[in-house]
């Protein structure tokens, strides 16, 4: 598939989830100055890349993507209150996210709290309300707690607040708080498609190396494209990792291994997944690509 | 039962209560600061009104309860990583929590944020993973979810912060936001016990006005000890609602009327479940009086 038909595709896919995100809060009981918080920083844009390997993998296992939309759109409420708390003042105090005022600048700190705590209750509320087989959606939601807290993408915020700003931890460490921080969440985003579709454990082995592997090569990108990129594709200003003194895969191995790094990683999740074939795979194997490509 | 034998009863409780808080992260690959801090606040104590709650009123309708306990656990760490959030400077700027600095004070901002994200994240992984009927379990976490979110416990505290702070939001306010923030998850607490042990919708309906009037009368309970109560029973200085000019109860109706609301709520609540029988209806009544005899 070439650039240009890999990018209507992905934002076809874009469209429909957010259509649907901007219908969750219709008629609702929220209080109006939270809902408003939480629209805010929901209809901020971005790829929908979570929602989008959920449901590309969903339907590459034979399932409807109607049925398991909701379900993945939990997973960009997940990673949209992961985005307002790692702004706050007491975190990485951002002030502007994807060229807009980040949300405890718009409705102030103690609501852009409580807005990203209501994100993340609402995204297991989401996953829960369904007419999916029950087994099914408890084991994926339970597989997204996992990804998400403690021992997964919280944990790595905690890492990278604690352990980066004081020393240099090595790269092993910076491995490990990457992987946590954020190729868990883009593993089981293809994970838990693939366990609401049915897939069996055979396949779910190779589904989650397949996630986790461009996960983490998504985030080496990320730290390539602070080095490389241009504002528009970052979404945020060039350098400012550099100037935040954040260590990087580029501060510690150099960009040239850092683009070896991200290349090795796409191709060990494709070769995971190799055997799949039909138009979703082939478009699952499109957007790693496309990943990747952005650096060059 | 004697006030003797419930206050035997709920510690018996307790004790199940906290050795699963305590042996919940156990060789685990949580980063260690971030694991001392859930483990700082879940330890600080309490009573564990609402696993107690969830334990009685599953046994209630059959369920051993080992089999809820981690369900049960998981509301533990809903209501703590609540009271983190709320204790934190941007909220209600608390000190001190049940005698102890709070989370912030002890291990800073970033790291009370995360905590408390991670005991949300937790709760959840916690309610799905067991093995009980993964259909009562989905509805389980699902009510979970709907009662603890935006439309529950996180749009009572953002009524809170931002309604009450400026100017007199009338009764009416105050009594949804108190549904809101406090009934919801100890209504939610009872629902949750009764879902999981295959109650039916007709009970189901009873639990559920039983938990909503239970709830709130425990809140205005708690307005009215934070004029006539010691520090010990309540948990924190007494008039320290009056001090930070908050909109309670008391304040709006007066004492008196107050400890009327408070007792015909929890009339209303026992009315509902006047048909159950048996140890553990008899201790659903039990401390249903305990919370309004704290009063007097």
């Amino acid at each position: 598939m070439g650039e240009a038909q890999i990018k209507d595709k992905l934002a076809d896919y874009k469209q429909v989830i957010e259509t649907n995100l901007e219908n969750l809060f219709e008629e609702d009981s929220i209080p109006p100055e939270l809902k408003q918080a939480m629209q805010y920083s929901l209809s901020a844009g971005g790829k929908r890349l979570r929602p989008v390997l959920c449901l590309a993998w969903g339907q590459h296992f034979g399932m409807q993507m109607e049925k398991i939309l909701d379900f993945a759109t939990s997973l960009e409420l997940i990673h949209t209150y992961s985005l307002v708390h790692d702004d706050l003042p007491a975190m990485d105090n951002d002030d502007y996210r994807r060229g807009k005022p980040s949300n405890h600048i718009r409705f102030g700190e103690s609501t852009a709290i409580l807005a990203g705590d209501a994100l993340l209750t609402e995204a297991f509320r989401l996953m829960l309300l369904n007419d999916l087989p029950p087994d099914r959606v408890r084991r994926a939601a339970a597989e997204v707690a996992a990804a998400t807290g403690a021992r997964g993408m919280v944990g790595g915020q905690v890492m990278d607040m604690n352990l980066f700003k004081e020393v240099d931890p090595g790269f092993e460490a910076l491995k490990q708080m990457h992987c946590m921080k954020t190729a868990e969440l883009i593993k089981v985003s293809c994970l838990s498609g693939a366990i609401l579709a049915g897939a069996q454990d055979e396949d779910l082995d190779k589904v989650r190396t397949f996630g986790t592997s461009v996960g983490l090569a998504f985030q080496v990108a990320d730290d390539i494209l602070d080095v490389v990129g241009d504002n528009a594709s970052l979404g945020k200003p060039v350098g400012s990792d550099e100037e935040a003194g954040k260590t990087t895969y580029p501060s510690l191995i150099g960009l040239e291994e850092s683009k070896k790094t991200a290349s090795d990683l796409i191709d060990k999740g494709l070769d995971t997944i190799k055997s799949y074939q039909g138009e979703h795979a082939d478009f699952l194997v499109d957007i790693s690509n496309y990943i990747v490509r952005r650096l060059e």
